[in-house]
């Protein structure tokens, strides 16, 4: 259904210059050349150059493009870690007038060859360390064309079966830094991210240059991010644009730090980076942001980091890391969003009518999604299609629309599902309070229905991830012969606690803020709990294996 | 000449989504519902509402417009000070598609009806206080065919020549507040502004939706304005559309307030509203700060201003002005822009880098008009077209473009004299130091050209005005029967200074700064100096009262 647009009186405005997003890093070269860039190398070393010279090679990065036989629209797949040569090819593959297809390294050898395919990728561009990911699926691969492998080796001394195959900074190397960019008409793709779904095939969701300038700049202001921030990209870039946070960085002239490999194993690494370069600005999720303040609060010297703001997305923020990072470095504030929405939505910002609740208050409000971007139409509605009430209780489904949303999945005919009057149906389930803050309760299919009342998984896993002894928890509904469904919890428990901790303390440390019939049936202790690629607890791998817990006893 | 526009592979983003400027305030009033807007009556009383308020304000006023005839793309001429019926009016014109022109109230009658007739405004809306700038010339006036009077008298209690008219109030409450605002065209103009050139009539700037959109959201994120300001509205808003400011707050959720009625003789009242209303964020020109400054330091209490940030604009701001503010109030940031740039291009923000100069050159940075705001191509030019060397001394043109700059004037035949290859040329004459930052020195009319050799003027006058007797200062070029030019300054003392300070008193003070044939040949003591209509020195009339000053002797 598309809406009437009226047309008005014209205007003496340039409106046919487009939003493009090299416009960023152009005007970086120019305004900022001298800030750094950095950006940690597999081996651990730091290579560090500047705006000025990042455009150079971006520049370089788009003749060789070109004479890689790259078209406007052609579709590049990037598989690569937070490294300034996957910010290179974002600036240039979009730059040209085509499309960096972000590759998750975490999902299936099946779905990333769908993805592909899908998108019918004619170059594929992987970490050298990535091969192993591309190797295996490369004789399925249709549309692919050539290979570009992301390393400072010669193309003659490149080892893998991907042919006909290239060296990223061999052809970089052969080009000259002359290139004029076009101007890309701003509603072309500027990027391409498939997004996990609990079942079937991944959705294609292609971010526009319009989109995505406007994001840029919406989520930097509204973030406060200025020319005398650090701005550290910890989320993967190739999830979600790794929410843009790295384009936000030259358009506001800030020094910008790149992660690289990391896993949620190997934070240490992004804690020495947050040190050394003095980080103010950083995004991430709680899988990330939990062990690193661990390895914060065993730092030898306290960090002195000013006005750190830690962006923190994907779960519910629990309260200790909040504080934790309150007492030892920054800010940690709550912002949502998902790949069909560019992806940022909401944003936790504390409304200065709220500065007088109580410290709990205060703390209950930040672990909120927050209020709406401006510009983005929100709304939560029951089955009947009607807004819910502001009164923080009310649960409805949260829809979403605006200049930055997805408004179809790119050629498929599951999208009908997904939306509705251009709103797009995020599959969360939200309340609104009377101050106008956003909370996700659950995803609707992560709600656990038992004997037709509702209970919140997250709420549940929350508390219980409140308890000293636990590192981390998941709530699942499984299928119950009498009550449909029943909680079960799985805990991972910190090492000092392994065997101290029972299920009982457990149930009545969290008792008091539940009812008895809302609380899990059993709690099972793990030593890992099953994740998705993107590092949120997997409840459709925990659903599979433990299918006949409850049904089975 | 148009530049040609690659079309990359389509996306799966909202692009049809237009951007319209009511869509702040319909943001502000679901999400800053509770949050004040404050404006300041005629009488001195203080008038408030807030976001939610305003909207059903302005949705009333919609209907009310409709009503009365307006139809998209009409223009709706508006005379009236800062207030919240301006604010109103903006929202509701442009949201049912119709254009807001800006009526200066400074400006000769023969340019006013200029104005309206060119632009074939049919609905003028006035303040009652205004009503005598129109009143003479409505028989003048072809095009329009109603008028409505800002009042809260009844329509049948107006004393006005002007026929057929209502009144504000009058015709509001006679409507619902139910209204769903069409989504506009965002090409289509928002609101118009005439530029009133040193000769000929004024020229038509018509700003799409579009360029205001993203000129709001640059600013707001580049002055970091946010929910925990104050955002204070002195420029006014029938020049250049206020800056944009009072767009910025509903943006990001601010507490707004409008300055009503002032005069450079009665900056007092902004004074006790930035006070009592506790601003953070103020817009304003040097020639309101001055005295306002006077006001803030005769205060019995020393005002408690808490992060307060006053953009600064049309001059530049001078040296002791920022130093007192910095001591007793407030940072001033230099901005510069004009009405064909919506208007705000250059903003002074401190590198991190430039953290050691000393404090006397921190000073000179601050003065400078500052770093291009992302977005925007700025390029400084010599006569032959080339860009000028980054080092802060030659002099060439300010050329601007970008995604929300002018292009043309409004069916104007000497637009072709003030644009080039989609830039428009500033007409100002400028250097670029090795930092970026942009310093206006002069407009290349008010340069003097003496002995074949250039003399700014915008350096003399801020030099006098360092001296502590020094009230106000102006440098104008007058024609010598030797030199070609020779400058002449007009000196405003501070009333205890009157009768104490010498012509060579100054030039002995200023005579280390300048090369002898530099300094001004004359100086002549006022009690008051030629203004604009937009508060700066009109160096036309100047020109002309002074015209043989230096040939007749």
């Amino acid at each position: 259904m598309s809406i009437e647009i009226i047309k008005g009186f014209p205007s003496t405005s340039d409106n046919d210059y487009q939003l493009n997003i090299i416009t960023f890093l152009k005007s970086a070269a120019n305004t900022y050349p001298d800030v750094e860039v950095v950006s940690k190398n597999i081996d651990g070393s730091i290579f560090r150059y500047n705006y000025y010279e990042a455009f150079q090679r971006v520049k370089k990065l788009a003749n060789a493009l070109v004479k890689l036989g790259v078209k406007p629209g052609d579709r590049v797949g990037i598989a690569d870690w937070n490294t300034h040569c996957f910010f290179e090819l974002y600036f240039a593959i979009s730059g040209i007038g085509a499309v960096a297809l972000e590759l998750n390294p975490r999902i299936s050898k099946i779905d990333r060859t769908y993805v592909i395919n899908h998108a019918e990728a004619k170059f594929i561009f992987a970490a050298e360390t990535l091969l192993p990911i591309i190797e295996p699926i490369a004789d399925d691969l249709n549309t692919v064309q050539s290979y570009v492998v992301i390393t400072d080796k010669k193309s003659r001394d490149l080892k893998t079966s991907l042919a006909p195959v290239k060296s990223y900074e061999d052809i970089l190397a052969q080009e000259s830094a002359d290139y004029k960019f076009p101007m890309v008409d701003e509603t072309s793709a500027f990027a391409a991210c498939y997004t996990s779904g609990t079942t079937g095939k991944p959705k294609g969701v292609f971010v526009s240059h319009r989109a995505m300038y406007l994001h840029t700049i919406m989520i930097s202001g509204m973030f406060k991010m200025g020319l005398d921030d650090v701005i550290m990209q910890t989320v993967p870039m190739f999830h979600a644009q790794g929410w843009g946070v790295f384009l936000c960085a030259p358009l506001v002239g800030a020094k910008l730090v790149f992660s690289g490999m990391y896993t949620a194993e190997t934070t240490q690494s992004l804690v020495d980076l947050m040190v050394s370069e003095k980080v103010t600005v950083n995004n991430g999720a709680p899988a990330i942001y939990m062990p690193m303040l661990e390895q914060i609060r065993s730092l030898s010297e306290k960090p002195a980091f000013s006005n750190l703001r830690m962006f923190s997305g994907a779960t519910e923020p629990p309260l200790a890391m909040m504080k934790g990072y309150d007492e030892l470095a920054g800010n940690i504030i709550h912002a949502y969003g998902a790949t069909e929405t560019t992806p940022l939505v909401t944003v936790n910002l504390l409304k200065p009518q709220l500065r007088d609740l109580s410290e709990d208050e205060k703390w209950e409000l930040r672990k909120k999604q927050g209020l709406p971007v401006t510009g983005v139409e929100m709304k939560v509605i029951n089955e009947a299609g009607a807004d819910v009430p502001h009164d923080g209780e009310t649960v409805g489904e949260l829809l979403i629309k605006g200049p930055w949303i997805t408004t179809t999945y790119y050629n498929d005919s599951r999208s009908a599902d997904s939306f509705t009057n251009g709103y797009w149906k995020s599959g969360d389930a939200a309340t609104i309070d009377k101050n106008g803050y956003i909370k996700i309760n659950d995803r609707f299919k992560d709600l656990i229905k038992s004997g037709g009342e509702w209970i919140s998984s997250i709420d549940l896993e929350n508390s219980i991830m409140a308890h000293e002894g636990v590192l981390e928890a998941t709530v699942t509904g499984l299928a119950h012969p009498k009550w449909e469904e029943r909680p079960l919890a799985l805990v991972k428990l910190r090492e000092n606690f392994i065997g101290k901790v029972t299920k009982q303390e457990i149930l009545d440390f969290i008792s008091p803020n539940f009812a008895k019939w809302q609380l899990p049936d059993d709690i099972v202790f793990v030593d890992d709990i099953p994740k998705t690629s993107v590092g949120k607890f997997s409840k459709k791998t925990i659903r599979k294996e433990y299918k006949d817990f409850y049904t089975g006893k």
